[in-house]
């Protein structure tokens, strides 16, 4: 038993930002194919690793909507759409952007996209870089990819997000906000207490994601969401972030 | 038109606690079935109701686990399952619980118990009570229950409890705990913070359930788990309960 | 039978263009739901039909993928993803395509989009407006749509592209080009020998489309994809388009 | 295609009676996880084995209802649900009751719970150990279990039961009920003549198991439900119980 | 409630042998459809009917697997397929033979041939006739039947065989076989104790399906295929065959 | 990533035609059945091969549906019923086919049918010989080989078909017709420009399979379905038959 666990303790969930996925051309969802298969393929020689040097670092992932989420959410909502089915609309363009990461992948990764949580059981079994994007209705990915840390006992949880950590104002808005290296999920829920849970808006953990990390002591950082970044973070543990401690 | 709008309108979701289905026998799921079917048969003739005379309301019921979920989540943490099986464990136990709430109604009720909001959305198109139970893991009944209610157009969601509705403080804690007969969303999220999420724990009205509620406008009543107090607030809109306003 | 029959007679299946979801807005989608829900409602009344007067018409839609399809098979394509897995691509998005003009109609549309023949029929039954993208892979959706007219008995096919209707030579690269009032199927097929069927290329009638329309005689009209025109020709039978004839 | 044969050729097909899941704690199940382990993990050296000493035991189990099948059925059938539904009410109890026995397993057990027999191929092809519950409604988990044991070319059925095995007459009721070491189908079918097949009742070999095992030729074990038996029968071949023979 | 009883109460279930859809052409199949559009509308308008005269008789039919069952079944035990699998072989031909008879039906029946007893209630439910196949490996088209049977309430269950009844002994062997006219299924136990369930074999009423009628007190007649004698029994309680009484 | 797409260059899909499952007995499929095992077995000691001799074959089949297909089509037909839903039952009897072939290969094959071109993949992904029938309406059992070819990266298409190849005309009614060894792409849409697609037709390559293996490249050739000449051409590149080239 002990041996079969210390194999699933390879697992990293990474979520990554609608953001990968907006741009006109696939260049930016290639060098984030590039930092995953390195990932993937390094972590076994890797002697910096916070993890046991002989294990190999498995990453799932979890693609966000983006622009193209926000644009279909955004017709659909001027149509009346309630927004329990705007949800799905952001959940289903997630999973073709995990389709073309997918794609950028090549053999490495599982060639579908899981549905559910017992698809990312399987599709982890496999032992490939496995690639989803939402899983349900009025769950944010935040949340979605806490519950798959939690399920496929990750050994970290890397929220790749479109600043550089968790500040104590929002950083787009106030110039002087402060950036948390570390933080308690306890400091996180007052902070997150007035966001906003409307489909494709504001892109940070959430509530949810944030009792299911405090709930399995799931070890999260929130970072930006940069190529190079993760990979530091995941492979030599050098975290330019926020970490959440319990 | 307007006329299908309206017809969609009389949908009522009810979340029904767990402890319902908790008994060794069906006497109480046999009292609230009766119930169902009144508010099913008598809406059309009831004069003194809140919503058009002429409106027939059609119960759309959202099943908790109870006491069952509670003995299977139990043993199955104990051998150490992730907390999201554990909550599919629980949703499992709650569409059992469904099930006996539909043979009790009979051909009332729906035959099946739809698994997402699609089939909620097919169930619901046949005119017929309905009865869910949990969706999704990582979501508690309430937050479900409140999704169903934007998906199918709800005039109004019920949430029953094992308390008179929403205190100051734990009544069951606190003697002095004070009820509000009404509470604004934003108070709500003040009290419920501290809430705990583990699967079969603390059953109330939790903060997705409450964005939900208030993203889409849906009146909301939280009130104690008893057939003639449903009833009444439904048929006469005399709630001895919690409202929820924005 | 022969009432039953009749009944069946009144659907009429629409090919709608992916140029109708291009837009940054939904004021397109929008101007072609108010279309379908014309012919939907009026079609009881209007005298001038070619269709028994009495007779109600229920639009089978087949949605296009348009500009967001190309720009998600152009960077999978650009990644070596092979040429069937590009079709799913096209067709999910084709999907999401439909779930935005189902939100436009509102309840006059079945809720869901079918995804395999069965599913189809399954929805016709209900007697409501179907919207549909496409199904299989390797398959345009204008075989697609050809294959539904036949599996759901329409009383005609209409597909509406790009272009006035066909022509002898592409009218976008010869300016001499002549539009067809009239075509045989045999005539159709020499003029599309050469089509390109990469996925997302070249919209027009192609040769599966042609092989299921001969095989099982259904009136077909192609037509510039503007909503007054579509009303027109299946409302009044005023066609300004190239009909296929056997 | 020998090789092969000699492979497929470990698998033992054990019923588990829903007594083992009936308990208020996981302990008896605890018990048997620990058994279905050491069969899984010792057979390869266990020198006393029937079967060849370096051939590796797959243990595919199925679980039964129990205590909480026959609460659910009890209400339901007090509802007046027909008897059809009810099975498939006793069948989702024995499939949580697999969850349990799979969660006591971890990483040795197959993670999901299949649910026909192609499922059954798929999850038995992994290697690992396999938790079923019931499959068919109609078809007692004896049946089932005799099924599972012939599509999967199972060299042994163990049905664990309430009693030592099969007696000449119900040895609840009689105290001088003789212990079969060996029965013939044919003996068993003239003593399971009046077997009452109520959904959730009497729990021993039945006319479908009967005749599933005789046209497939499947070395049969009825014996008492404890894991040091069990464990027995499997590794060492000594059988306390009823050996059916052709 | 009573009026949805009575409404239920006009199903009959009729399991047609496989030697209906055995034939080179469709002109067997073609009766039987006509036979059972029959029943189907005059069942009202029948003053001599055993039902309420005012009640529509809801044709729930079972297609057997006949010829080519045994064509593919033959082959592919002869290359060692495990009986289980040989169930399904057959169950799926019985499904192409339910199609055959969906389609001499047209418009009057429901389009699709269900695969479980849940899609049986929702085919149901349409009111239009249903034509199912088998549903389980193990489990003969007549076990199948009567649990379809009980699952929609039918008023009576009519099991059209190859031969005019039961008889005392098998009426192709024993030229003095005596039919009979009434027989308890205590008596059919007897008789049918050592019928063989190989799959495509001997094909009348078995142990499974005896079982199921007992415990829901399901009227069954077992009589010879033809479409007159169907007619007969059901529209005017005319029987010709054998009444199974408890 | 080099490894890893030579690894996939070693799949063929061979076309069968339905012929091979038409016989009264198995002996015709056993006999392909050898031819499978030993392309798959001896591939990599095969020296005079084409592919690289250390790579191993995996053949991914598609069945036809032959006589049976034919005889269910002819039925149903007659019946009235729609070409779509022709093709479907052709489909599935192409699914029995394949079913056959499976059984005849044992441990060999992957042992379920795939029902889509995902499936296929993770089919593939186990490495074992895949037999697939049809897979969508509308689509002949060769274009969707091709778009299996396209999809598993296949190294060559074998279309095993009941001529010798492609002829100048059609050589059962012509004596002369003249077997082309290698044909463009171009010339063959001009050969089959006239050809029928009527389910159950006439069996070669069509022109979406044509268009298929000319987008994605695939070497493929056209030969008679005798297990001999298959071997050849695949193991010793050997190919009485017509090559198809760009």
């Amino acid at each position: 038993m002990e041996a079969t666990k210390s194999s699933k303790s390879s697992r990293v969930v990474i979520k990554l930002s609608g953001k990968v996925f907006s741009g006109d051309d696939g260049s930016e969802i290639k060098k984030f194919a590039s930092m995953l298969a390195t990932i993937y393929s390094d972590s076994s020689s890797s002697s910096s690793s916070s993890i046991s040097p002989s294990a190999k670092l498995q990453p799932i992932v979890v693609a966000g909507g983006g622009r193209i989420a926000r644009h279909y959410i955004g017709i659909a909502r001027s149509f009346g759409l309630d927004e329990a089915s705007l949800d799905i609309i952001g959940i289903e363009v997630s999973r073709l952007n995990a389709k073309l990461l997918i794609a950028a992948l090549g053999e490495k990764a599982y060639p579908s996209v899981p549905r559910d949580l017992e698809q990312i059981t399987e599709a982890a079994s496999t032992g490939r870089i496995v690639v989803s994007g939402g899983l349900h209705p009025g769950q944010s990915t935040n949340a979605t990819s806490a519950l798959i840390a939690e399920k496929v006992g990750a050994v970290r949880f890397v929220n790749a997000t479109d600043v550089e950590g968790i500040y104590d104002s929002d950083p787009r808005k106030n110039k002087n906000a402060r950036l948390y290296a570390e933080i308690t999920t306890k400091q996180c829920r007052d902070l997150l207490g007035g966001e906003n849970s409307m489909a494709g808006g504001y892109d940070l953990m959430d509530i949810v994601a944030l009792k299911v990390i405090e709930r399995s002591k799931i070890p999260t950082i929130v970072i930006k969401s940069e190529p190079e970044l993760i990979r530091n973070v995941i492979l030599n543990n050098k975290a330019i972030g926020t970490k959440i401690i319990f």
